[in-house]
Formats: structure tokens, sequence, C-alpha cells
């Protein structure tokens, strides 16, 4: 597919440096974070401008060859995996910070720029932004566009499409466009900003991002609640907004998450009552460190109506890591522990205790196990389906019809099938149950608009059957 | 256009009392708030359900008859014009709330419910729905959401756009679609939400919608700052967030929108000294007062910095109900007073300055007087061009080449033409300012997708070369 004549033309354009045909490399491109799918492109390529991304783009466009839009690899979806080979472009060398705009509180940024970079280099300016996966240390803010990110912030401050004003996108055929103005309000058009921000390199590829920014919160209290019962875990959740309290985290781990966690990473130990089934990790934030205290008491004034332990506050900032460190550590002990399967669970948050009862069930009925853990103040509930001594014929057979159940679950619950990791490959086929044909198709004419020979991630988020 | 036998067939799906051919009517749901244009369509009809929307809609598709949705008819720009004549739509008769479910702080809506009978029965539940447009006593949610209706409080609490979770929506063929899940986050497929939300009507008819809430606030400080030089007014707005404060409200208004509304609206006179150029309303809110107090020291302090007037801090409701009245006023008294035409335009805070003295520069190239006010924290600057005593030839040659180059000056500046009103009839021809012909054909091309026949608002949003 790519010929002598295509490298040595991708080779005029960003330079002999940045082509790549050895196997290693192209390995290293071809996964993510996603299970152990290893999909490599024919060639990869590191442009170092928009420019040289549009000049990849007008040439795969005339020779039809696949494009993968490659990020940090730390996708959850398959987001990156050349499934028709062709050209992995890699956007880490467009990894700068334009102009931090303190006038208007907004910064100007290439996508390869690591989220956590982008969080530190504003913090010293006094500002914020506080979207914040779990993968900040290492993911881009191109990913996090490409897969709408959220995190556990999300739920007092939104998540990453919130914070996107406007956007360079080289589309498929090379042109490149902006997509909005640099404006907190716009009723310009067709909010073409929101329909590129979760199409997960789909529609063209982002090459620089305006960003909104807040001013930096000075203060937070963080909290553990241990709770006896899981379900009245899950439920104290919706209680804690009924009282009018908005945290700026609230993070629910059931047991095995929390064990798993102490046992397989260089966390401290809690040392937990056996009967305690589940966690909630709690955040308020603030200015005002009198206020904080107030909310925490209501806070606690709302668990305390439920079977709980004592309650965990955090004092310093030592602490305070530590209670995060054991919450972002929760999916690293999994993949050390097992082979599994992630899934990324969304309900309207009062439908938590449904959604963690039926997970149960569904495992039981397909004989797997899982570890529930996640934004549960957004309700996103992240379901790591664990092999363990599961039989491989097994898991190959029954895992995916309880995905299936699980997926219907969520959505008789109005909710849906990915909360902040996208559909990617892993979940395409699950597409249907959320969408009708109707609703696909819409979505798929516009993917042939901005795309239409296809060379554009393709094999991704639509189902095989619309693949054509 | 309409035959007897259509007539007969609407009437068949909404029955003989909701469909209208009278004059008066036909007249009345022909003309919004925009300027004082008439475009009344062949027929009106009134329908109470989605079901009845899609059967009109498929009768419309069968026949390629234009359909203009109907709201309140408060728009700016024109959006409910029936431009190609045709079914005029109204969404008077879909007004229930009907569910406010207080467990997921959700609510879900009819788009016939005006803004403010929503945000006072969720207040009940001591809940709230921040989004406050001026016209939230009459303006409906549907015209919000087709619009991305803003307002006062947008600058801390976001637009319209922010609060729908999800859509349903009838098609132009007449299939009935939901757009994403009542979630609050969602990585699942395209966002065709947002891709909905402010389209104005052109890609279909919004029947149903889900909206986020947020738990009730329950206090706010209310201050009126009087500044001697206008630009130190529109430069104090991005210092007050450089000094961390998040305002409620932080609205501008120049000398003659206060003085006029005093003149012809019933608001308290504020015995303004001459020299007295701007003011800016500034409210901030929270649950705490101490806190207020503080943030209204702080802002204070920073305001000091510029040359002021004594400043008036609200102490009761009935002061503050007065200074709001004041500035939702300020259209109105336009209005009553002269001939005129409204811009929405709208940039990065911090270039404020630089727009309100270019407005006034090519207010007198081109020989017209501007009255400009509006929600100065988001960079949303309403821009009143007032007729006066200014000859009609000179209005109607003149004033159009001075919005655009105001238009040219928003886009110099990051900004973009429209902040909330939409681009409806009124602003099309001047959409090629802020997008290029491969970026508008992106929007068209979609608008095709929705609506092959275009039946859906014909002759709105796209200038007359792209109407085909």
């Amino acid at each position: 597919m790519i010929t002598t004549e295509i490298k040595n033309k991708l080779i005029e354009i960003v330079g002999t440096t940045y082509v790549f045909t050895d196997d290693e490399t192209l390995n290293d491109y071809g996964k993510d974070h996603t299970e152990d799918f290893v999909f490599p492109p024919n060639i990869v390529v590191k442009p170092a401008s928009t420019e040289e991304v549009s000049g990849i783009m007008k040439l795969a466009f005339e020779y039809e060859i696949p494009v993968v839009p490659i990020g940090a690899r730390t996708g959850l979806s398959g987001g990156i995996l050349a499934l028709h080979k062709g050209i992995g472009l890699s956007l880490e060398r467009l990894n700068k910070i334009e102009k931090i705009d303190e006038e208007n509180l907004q910064v100007i940024i290439q996508p390869g720029v690591i989220t956590e970079v982008l969080q530190n280099a504003v913090a010293q300016k006094g500002l914020m932004y506080p979207v914040d996966p779990s993968s900040k240390g290492s993911c881009f803010i191109g990913g996090n566009i490409a897969e709408n990110a959220g995190g556990a912030r999300a739920v007092k401050y939104g998540v990453t499409k919130d914070y996107v004003l406007n956007l360079e996108v080289v589309l498929p055929n090379g042109e490149i466009i902006w997509t909005g103005a640099n404006t907190l309000k716009n009723a310009t058009g067709y909010n073409l900003t929101q329909l590129i921000v979760g199409s997960e390199g789909t529609l063209g590829i982002v090459t620089k991002i305006v960003l909104k920014l807040i001013p930096a919160v000075q203060h937070n209290v963080l909290l553990l609640v241990p709770f006896f019962k899981m379900e009245q875990a899950a439920a104290a959740v919706s209680a804690i907004f009924k009282a009018g309290i908005v945290p700026s985290a609230l993070e629910f781990m059931e047991r095995d998450a929390i064990d798993w966690t102490m046992k397989f990473t260089e966390v401290p130990d809690l040392n937990l009552k056996p009967e305690i089934e589940a966690h909630l990790l709690i955040e308020v934030d603030g200015n005002y460190p009198e206020v904080l205290m107030s909310e925490a008491e209501k806070i606690l004034s709302v668990v305390e109506e439920y079977e709980i332990d004592e309650m965990l506050f955090a004092d310093t900032q030592d602490q305070k890591n530590a209670l995060w460190k054991l919450r972002r550590n929760v999916a690293e002990a999994v993949k050390q522990n097992t082979v599994y399967k992630e899934e990324d669970t969304v309900v309207p948050r009062y439908e938590l205790p449904k959604l963690l009862i039926g997970i149960k069930a569904i495992g039981e009925k397909y004989g797997f196990k899982s570890i529930c853990y996640g934004h549960a103040g957004d309700g996103n509930l992240h379901v790591n389906i664990v092999k363990l001594d599961m039989p491989d014929e097994l898991w190959k057979s029954e895992v995916p019809k309880g995905v299936k159940e699980i997926f219907e679950l969520t959505k008789s619950l109005n909710g849906t099938i990915s909360g902040e990791h996208g559909i990617g490959l892993v979940q395409k086929e699950f597409l249907p149950i959320v969408f009708s044909d109707t609703e696909l198709n819409l979505m798929y004419q516009i993917k042939k608009i901005f795309d239409p020979k296809n060379i554009m991630n393709p094999g991704k988020i639509f189902p095989s059957t619309y693949q054509h």
C-alpha cells in the first residue's frame, strides 16, 4: 500500500528523520491501552506543523490511503489502532503551548501537549484547566478532544467539550478550517467545534486548540468514606447533590478495586474492616477554607444516614496525594493482575445503584467477575470485567453477551455505553443498542461529508454494517 | 401552495381548531422582535404532540412545503419569519414540564415552556436553571435551544447548550430521533445534540428536551459602578476576572442606554453626573453571604483603579429588581424611541475596549449613532444602531457598510458576528466574514443531510449563494 514513491513523498513533507517503517516503531504506534490489541500501520510519520499535516492528508487523499491520527496512545477504546493499516500520523511533535492568554483566560495550544503539562503551565499564572482524566500525566490534549475526555473533576467543572472554544482542523482532503471563534458565547452557524470534539479522529485532524481557562481554585478538602453496603454508597451519591453540595470530585470504588490497588501498586494500606463493601472519595474545593469545612460537615451529615465506618479526612497534601493515587491506580492494578475488558458505562447518577446491582447479576448469569469504580458524581461507572481463571472459551463466548446486557441496562436507565472513553474499535458493534438506524445514518452521512473517501481513521465508531 | 387538500390533511392531524388561515393570525405568526419585518406563512398550525409534529412534517415532506418552527416570536435575527411562506408550525401547545427529576437534577420539558416558568418551577424544588435571557418572561425554551440563547448569567453558568443533555427531534421527513442520552458525560458517537442546539430550526423540530439543573444558589450581591470613561469600564471587565473573581453577571451599559431607559421606561432615576460615560452592573452569587461580601470588596478594589463615581450597592430585593429592570429595559427603550438595527457582536472579553472604540469610529465614518450594552463578562456586546433623524437613503446605503465593518472588526479580534441572537435572516449575508467557503460548505452539506428537500426553515443562516 505504501510504495517507495509515497514514502519518498512523505519524507519530502516531514523529513527523513520523521518517517518510520521499522517493525519496532510500527508496533509501538499500533497499540494503546485497550486490552492487548496491536494493529500496526504501514508507516509512521511525525509532522511538526499544521502545514505538514495538511501535506500528508493531501497525499493520502490523492492515493486513498487510510490515516490514523495518533496521540499519546493512552486510549481505552482502540481509537488509534490501524485497523486498515496505512499511515500512522503521530501528533507528538505538535506539542507547543502557543499562548497562555491571561487577559482573556484562554490558552492556544497544539494537540500533542500532555494534559498535566498544560495544567501546570496555566497554574503558574494563577489559572486552571480543570479537566482531569486519570491518565493526565501522559495523555495528550488532542486525544482528550478526540474522546471528549472527562475524569474526576467533571462532576463540578465539566468535560473536555466544555472548555473547547475553537479548533483548527485539517480535513481528510488536506484543507485547513477553523470551527468557530475564540469566544465564550457563539450563535453563528452550526456548531462544528462540538461536532469535532468526541469524533475520535474520524472527521479530521485537530492541529490547534483554543481552550477556556478559569481562575485557579485555592483550596480543597478530601474525604474517604467507607460504606458497609455497596448499594448505599451508590445511593449516597445523589443524596449529596440533593443536599445542595456540588463536590469537585465524587468517586466510587468497590472493595476489590481498593484491595487490588493496595495489593498490586504502591499505596498505603487502609486496614479496612472485612465488611466494608465500597468507598466514596469526595472532594470539595473553593477559595474559602471555612466554607469547605462547612460543606464537608454537610456531606458528613448526609453519609451518616447510611451504614458507614469511620471517615478518613485528608489533612495534608501528602494524604490527599495518597488517596488520589489509590483511586488513580485502580486501572493499573487490574491490568497487572489479570486479562480484563473495561466498559465505560454512564447513567443519570440516581440510577447508579440499579446499574451496579444489574451488573453484578449479569456477571453471575454469565459467570464473570467485575470490578467497578469510577466517577460516580457523573453516573460514570467503569466496569472492569476480569478474566482471572475463567476458561478461554467462556471468556470469548459469554463475556460479549454480558457486555451487551450491561449496555442494554444502561440504555434502559437513560444512560449510554461510553461516558468518556469513546467507542473506537471495541464498542462499535454495540452502538445500535443506543442509536436507531436513522440516528446512525445521520452520523454516518456526516462522516461521508467530511471524509468522502473513508480514509480518516476508518473502521472506528460505526458498526461494521456502516463501513462502506 | 396550500391547497384545500393539504389544509384538510392538516386539520386531520391537529384538529380544525388549531389550523389558521385568517390574515390576523398569519400576520401575528409572521413577525418576531426583529426590526419591523413581517413574513407571514400561508397557514399556521398548532400541534399538541410529537406525533402531530411528525404528521405535519411527513405531509410537508411529501408535498415539499416549507415549514417554519415558531416559538414565542421573541427572536432578534428573524428566525421565524416565513421567508418562503408555507406552514408556520407553532410549538406553543407543547408547553408541559413533563418531569422535574429531583434525584438526577434534570428536567424533561417540551419546547413551548416559557423560560421563566421553568426557572420558577424548578426553584420551588430548590433547583436552578440558570440560563437567563433578557426575554425570559416570554421566550420559549425551544427558541432558546434554536438560538443557543445566553443572557446575563452565562458568564458564570454558561449558555443554553451547556444545559442540554438530550433532545427529541422530528426530522424534516417526519422521523423522530433522540440525539444523545440523559447523562452528564457522553462519548458515544457524534454530538448530534450540540449540532441541533443553535441550528435555528433548520435541521429539524425539537419536541422534547432533557436539561441539566443545578442546586439553587441562595444569595447574591449586586453592584452598579459608574465610570467616567467608557473604555475604562470595558477594561475593568477583564481586570475583575484577573483578580480571581467569576461574577454571576457582569453587564455593560453605556450612558445613552441608561438615559434612554430612564426616560422611556418605568425605572427610577439614578441622578447621574453628566460626565458618567458608562456603567458596569456586577453580580456575585453563592451560598455564603460573608464570602459574597468579601468578593464584593475585591471587586471594589479592582474598579477603584479606574476613574469611577460612587458605587451603588443594592441591599434589598427591591433595589436589585430595579437595577435589573434598568438593564433589561434597554432594548425596549431603544425600540420605543427610534428605528434601529441590533447587532450581537462577541469577542474575547479583553478585546471589548477595542471593539467599543472601533464601533464608535465606524459610526462616525458612516454617520450613524450606536447605543452599546450587553453581557460584557462574556465579551458579548449588543450594538443598537439607531436611526433617529438619519435620512432614509443614508440609513439604507451606509448602515450595511458600517455593519460589515463592525463584523470584520469582531473577526479581527478573534470574535464572531453573533453571541446569542443567531444568524437567522438578518445576518446571513455576513456569514462569509467569519467562515470560509469550505467551512460554510461543510455546514450546508450537513443541512442537506437532515433536510434534502430544503423545506425546514429555508432561507435562514446560509447566505443566498448557498440556498439551492
